[in-house]
């Protein structure tokens, strides 16, 4: 019962604290190799910890022509296992086409609210997810290659509020060799062979010439160093929280900071007090990379202002003057 | 003269300091298309600048049949630029053996003592090569698939100590494009095609693969996440080194450090304080991740001692000592 593969788990969820004493835990259960695994070892190491799975839930996305049967299995694996299963289906290509959204970010929103309901459903305080460490090396790369900085590379969190990952460190082909010797089964995702998707080029294409290249497997790399820069980049954020608060003055409709101050900060700091400052400001717009770029120059007296999106920024009298856009200045 | 090519080169070295008033600069030049660039637009630009080019160096690796070929086309240059050219031949293959490094290795080691030695011929404090935007994001590749951590995917600085890199924003195929427009000529380097180098199956294979994928070029956004990985790595560093010297003790043949004072530190300086205090413990020897992962379970009282490459670490008294292996402990 306790495998090398469970002692890892165990060991990866008391690291992150996924489950503090007492948690009561929903597992989202989709058929594939990584959710039955999730559960079977969830439901293993329950037996001798201070959290209890309390139920599963199982969203049917309505996509392919096998949603019934993975539903169907689903439910089985729950009745064995003697678990509530909460099961929704739901439209995704109709949510994408009114909401204007990819198929992709459609699936993920309409799943976490379901996630969300679910877990209340069974009164449930955490939700685990199968995310594993192909699923960390692959957003990675997909990231690098869309021009992420730092933050953005930081991948896949073990936590994000009540969402915990327990499986991040452990490999796909683990989880199936698990699955295989406990003579357990699972359903089979054929829209992973589809090469139209990007993250599917990652995996059969990119990966496995990476693999070549380095003459063994570079997953365990590549998550690692994800996991380390998610590290450094959310203590960097911390600290540059707390320096915007000292360097700025909330005006209506936008910001003042210091510009002297904000100059002698070093470069990592103070590239992320702005990237703070302008989404405070622009609030819900999309920020790149780009748009840090253009505040600095502002800052550095290179250019007179900037328009980005949702925000217009200034220098003025030395203060960096950030103004929602659409208001007039003050 | 001033085109978009030389004003982004320009930029580049104000950002970076990488030529103060009165610098002296000696080029590397191998005659590949990127040291013929960097020679031809150093030059362009030191007319408008307050530095200048003092002279080439040539180092002939003997390593090819095409080496003599190569040396002639360098002199022939310097001819024309009238500026004076110092050129060596060493037998990199005989320094590699009796040296036991691999070539790569001992290319690199030749070529800077060779690039130094020439600096001072010529009286030159600053020493120009012609790594570029493609080199940087085939370093970040090549270190991410080997397990680096953020300090090591950094990749290549824009300036170390007297070396200055002035095209790392610059692709390979912009400079290309500026020679064959100045009908300028370069030598090929017939080993670039030779796929057993992991770095020319980055540049021939993953990275067109991953472009493939995103649909454009990904090589820029590969080199701007190394520079902003480096920037945030270097600044953390410096972090860390003085919460280093507050935190240790030196004794004889180690140090101590405050375990509790340690323990208190956020992750990402408190990995990087072990690190740097192992690395002036043991001196030469090479340190990885996982020899960090080995202190922090001293640290946490999860191990009793860490026996690492040249040090011993052990937690005494609420000190975390390092001992340099070899010496009795104290």
């Amino acid at each position: 019962l306790t495998s090398a593969l469970h002692q890892q788990i165990r060991r990866f969820i008391q690291r992150h604290d996924l489950c503090p004493p007492g948690t009561r835990l929903l597992v989202a259960l989709s058929g594939g190799s990584d959710s039955v695994a999730l559960t079977l070892l969830l439901c293993d190491l329950s037996r001798n910890a201070r959290f209890a799975v309390v139920g599963l839930a199982h969203l049917n996305h309505q996509l392919r022509a096998s949603a019934a049967r993975d539903e169907q299995f689903c439910r089985e694996l729950a009745v064995r296992l003697k678990l509530p299963i909460v099961v929704e289906a739901v439209d995704v290509g109709g949510y994408a086409a009114a909401q204007h959204l990819s198929i992709e970010d459609a699936a993920r929103r309409v799943r976490y609210d379901f996630l969300g309901r679910a877990a209340g459903a069974v009164a449930a305080d955490r939700i685990a997810v199968g995310h594993t460490q192909d699923d960390q090396a692959e957003t990675f790369l997909l990231k690098l290659m869309r021009g992420a900085g730092p933050s953005g590379l930081g991948g896949i969190y073990p936590r994000r509020d009540a969402v915990i990952r327990p499986l991040l460190d452990v490999s796909r082909a683990e989880l199936r060799a698990f699955l295989r010797e406990g003579h357990e089964s699972w359903m089979e995702d054929e829209t992973n062979a589809d090469e139209r998707h990007p993250r599917n080029r990652v995996r059969h294409r990119v990966i496995p010439e990476l693999d070549r290249t380095y003459g063994g497997a570079t997953r365990p790399s590549i998550a690692r160093a994800a996991a380390l820069i998610r590290e450094d980049a959310e203590w960097l954020e911390r600290v540059s929280d707390s320096r915007l608060a000292a360097l700025s003055v909330a005006v209506p409709g936008g910001l003042h900071l210091d510009a002297a101050a904000l100059r002698s900060e070093p470069g990592p700091i103070r590239r992320r007090v702005l990237l703070a400052a302008l989404r405070e400001v622009a609030a819900e717009r999309a920020v790149c990379l780009g748009h840090i770029d253009a505040m600095d120059a502002v800052l550095d007296g290179l250019a007179a202002a900037a328009d980005l999106p949702g925000a217009r920024v200034e220098l003025r009298r030395e203060k960096l003057v950030l103004i929602q856009r659409g208001l007039a200045p003050k």
